[in-house]
């Protein structure tokens, strides 16, 4: 697991081989197989991770913005599921789906503890994912110079009063 | 051209064949080698796109947020060579460096015409591509269903004052 996200991450979906994968962990391409079945089958698995998005009841509500940019920074960087999920997904539909069951089953119910109005936390989220998966892609993927150079601190004081108008504005 | 650029938007950098766009195009795919060399050189003319940013001394000032949202939305959708070049980018390191390329040479000197602080530019630059993209990545990439169901108007509404607070406040 640990090899096929490395390598998910680094080479992306389709660049990324069983073969490659088994040679870093140590094994036979055929173990593999016989675990995963194909390539799209040990992605699902590598890609079965937790956002781990702390629970709202810790967060005081005027810092949320800030919370959650600080949080998915910190996984983004940590775990390498999430940048290898993001570059799969953006060429295969069976990763693209995945990444919608994770913003479904895990984005929107942490919105939804950090806002009263039920009804707009599906367009809350989505404008949210919006906002952090366009950080990341142009912080560590495109590596936009002004991105990259940017402070932790910096990134913080700039995104997170965005997220926090999404979690408050009328929408 | 027409047939490359629908190529590299649908099927993403890796997928796409010179093989296939030739068939689209009606063309020996030995000619398409001829005058591009390999799949690279294709996608990099491919790629040769104007994002025509509408000249800032048009815009009025406090509506500047609306109308890059509006304009890059427009060009996203009439013009495939910007999803096209967004997918490549996410797994091929030309790519990626056409895109700052782009945003260097296009994003940027527009932006400048709207700030007075020309240190701080190249920032706000970044944090606009990082909203811009990762809402074109939710919306026609991944297509999580509350950013695709979100109607235009809703669009500009939502994201039209983010970019402007981009673009005025303090960074």
């Amino acid at each position: 697991m640990t090899a096929a996200r490395e390598r998910f991450a680094a080479e992306g979906y389709e660049r990324a081989t069983i073969r490659a994968i088994a040679g870093d962990a140590g094994i036979d391409p055929a173990l593999v197989i016989r675990y995963y079945g194909n390539k799209e089958g040990l992605f699902a698995a590598a890609a079965e991770f937790d956002l781990r998005i702390p629970d709202a009841a810790g967060l005081p509500r005027a810092r949320a913005g800030v919370a959650l940019v600080d949080h998915f920074i910190t996984r983004w960087e940590v775990d390498g599921s999430l940048p290898a999920l993001l570059r799969a997904a953006v060429t295969n539909k069976a990763a693209a789906a995945r990444m919608r069951e994770v913003f479904a089953g895990q984005v929107a119910p942490a919105i939804a503890a950090l806002c009263a109005d039920r009804r707009t936390v599906p367009i809350r989220a989505g404008l949210i994912g919006s906002q952090l998966l366009g950080l990341a892609l142009c912080r560590y993927i495109l590596e936009l110079p002004p991105v990259v150079g940017m402070s932790r601190e910096a990134v913080l004081a700039n995104v997170g009063p965005v997220i926090q108008n999404y979690l408050d504005a009328l929408v």
